[in-house]
């Protein structure tokens, strides 16, 4: 028998373009051809119905990725996608959050139990920040996971990352890094062995993890110490991917550079040193902190109203990346959270 | 050594209840303890903002559960997902179609081409039927899906499962068991080994599993030929589970019996005889069609302008169950698809 011609033919070559080699941020600038112009550029959308604005926004929250039954219970799940959701619409300038639709997919072995605790977790998280479930729908599936979207109105300042201006002065809400200091705890990294910690910090830090509040109250602030003569313009995100990434997607939309100072990174108190400690403070994700682009006045008058709120840096004229403040011109890289990391 | 003492206590015996062992049902039951009074009782939630009815439908289309690769394109994935939601938007009255938001979750092994194929198909469904995609979210995870939320406003007769009433006409939009027809041919099912299906049923079968339209068509004609002496009440859901589970639907939340005649079962053109295919007709679901309560001289009207309606029984005071017209009074029996089957 003669053997089989097999030389390979350029079309055995190619191998289809994955999502583990496009990354997130590839997806979603590919994705916006299938959305009206600038639809996308914000985490959440806008609809004008009436005259009124309404904000909706859709957050997924899968097992081994946003939670694990290591480190969060059910009723923390239930909260923190809710919590993680309203703080979209926080970083969008909501009034009053409407509701929530849930989309829950679980296997069939899923314990009652657990279903309940996140519902509980749900329903005390929108008796505490206002909304009710509306609807939604269940399926089967290989993994648990929630996809939860939020309907909420939009009050008289809709933040964008596009409206970030040069001359501004960035500012944010609260500490940064909690979130990731207390899943550490949760999952005894070893990284933590041999560091004594505060117990206050230590409970800070597992509370931010399990039970985040999203930001409404400093936004409610923001509005109210808004300088007469300034117009209701503001550069504005949340930090759930971590607060470069969220000062990276102010520079981006907005087309400015940020510029950090070191020294003005927002610690929690007691924060320990070292410049691990730091990666997390920028890259750590989670921490549902307003990261805001404010005229100075504006900046001054909210960093006075709001006692856990701190300058980090200021925008400026440049391609739009993010620098330290020390002349060095150094680009702050990220180890951003991958979504679709291949394993 | 002495034995340990191992009885078993009550304890040892409990095993916690699984979503398998609940049902679908029984979890929707549960689940509406934690929201509104009412707000679970149909598929779609609506919103009032400023005098301006909202409605608002979350679905979820799970891989090797709502689709497949083997039966589904990339293509009909992401039309088949818009349709099944706005099929819910037009069984509960929806004017205009807002827009989607989309959740998205694929392993990072997924190729770019099925994720531009789904969301190809998103965009041709949005083309006909109206709305845009809105916003969303993507994430990692073991297996595809989509989580997709639809938005609308509200036209002028909200229909609600819970609105049928003794004495009322029923009647579908069109034809019921071709979506499992279609699935059947695409999966090359033996049972369809020895019947030779016309062309054209065929082609029908597998259009409407692969294409399926939401019935706004229907519903548009519903609202024009409502008698003036009529108030704005129907009794509505669509046939997405299947037209018995539809008609079931309409008895329990409006506590009436439901009378179908077996020889007015909404078969397609040329449908082959026999019980199997009966079933199909009854049970196949993925119809999204109509199913309609309606009083009889608004059942008249709407039979007249909507050539590919027809009327299938009637409603009567009794306990919410689907009976047979033939005196019998057998209880029709369901084949329920079970979202949460225990494998």
């Amino acid at each position: 028998m003669a053997p089989i011609d097999c030389k390979p033919t350029p079309e055995d070559f190619w191998v289809a373009e994955t999502l583990g080699e496009l990354g997130e941020s590839e997806l979603l600038r590919r994705l916006k051809q299938f959305a009206p112009p600038g639809q996308l550029d914000d985490d959440t959308a806008q609809i004008n119905q009436n005259s009124q604005e309404l904000l909706i926004n859709t957050d997924m929250f899968v097992d081994g990725i946003h939670f694990s039954d290591d480190t969060t219970t059910a009723e923390d799940v239930g909260w923190r996608a809710v919590a993680a959701n309203l703080s979209d619409l926080a970083a969008s300038g909501v009034d009053q959050i409407i509701g929530i639709n849930v989309g829950l997919v679980a296997p069939a072995h899923t314990p009652w139990d657990w279903i309940e605790g996140v519902y509980k977790g749900m329903e005390a998280a929108l008796n505490q920040f206002g909304g009710v479930i509306l609807g939604g729908d269940c399926s089967n599936g290989q993994q648990k996971l929630l996809a939860i979207t939020a309907l909420g109105t939009l009050g008289p300042l809709r933040l964008h990352r596009g409206h970030a201006r040069p001359g501004d002065v960035l500012v944010v809400s609260g500490a940064h890094g909690l979130s990731r200091l207390g899943l550490a705890l949760l999952q005894r990294d070893p990284i933590l062995e041999c560091v004594a910690l505060p117990e206050q910090l230590k409970n800070a830090a597992v509370m931010a993890h399990q039970r985040p509040q999203p930001a409404l109250k400093a936004l409610r602030a923001l509005e109210t110490c808004k300088p007469a003569e300034l117009p209701w313009r503001a550069g504005g995100t949340d930090s759930s991917d971590g607060l470069l990434m969220a000062v990276q997607g102010l520079c981006q939309s907005s087309g400015c550079r940020a510029v950090l100072h070191s020294n003005d990174l927002p610690r929690a108190q007691e924060w320990p040193e070292g410049s691990s400690w730091d990666q997390w403070c920028l890259n750590g994700g989670e921490d549902f902190e307003l990261v805001l682009s404010l005229p100075a006045s504006w900046a001054r008058a909210w960093l006075k109203v709001m006692p856990r709120s701190q300058s980090v840096g200021y925008m400026e004229v440049g391609p739009p990346k993010v620098i330290w403040a020390d002349g060095s011109g150094e680009v702050i890289g990220s180890s951003e959270f991958q979504h679709f990391k291949q394993n």
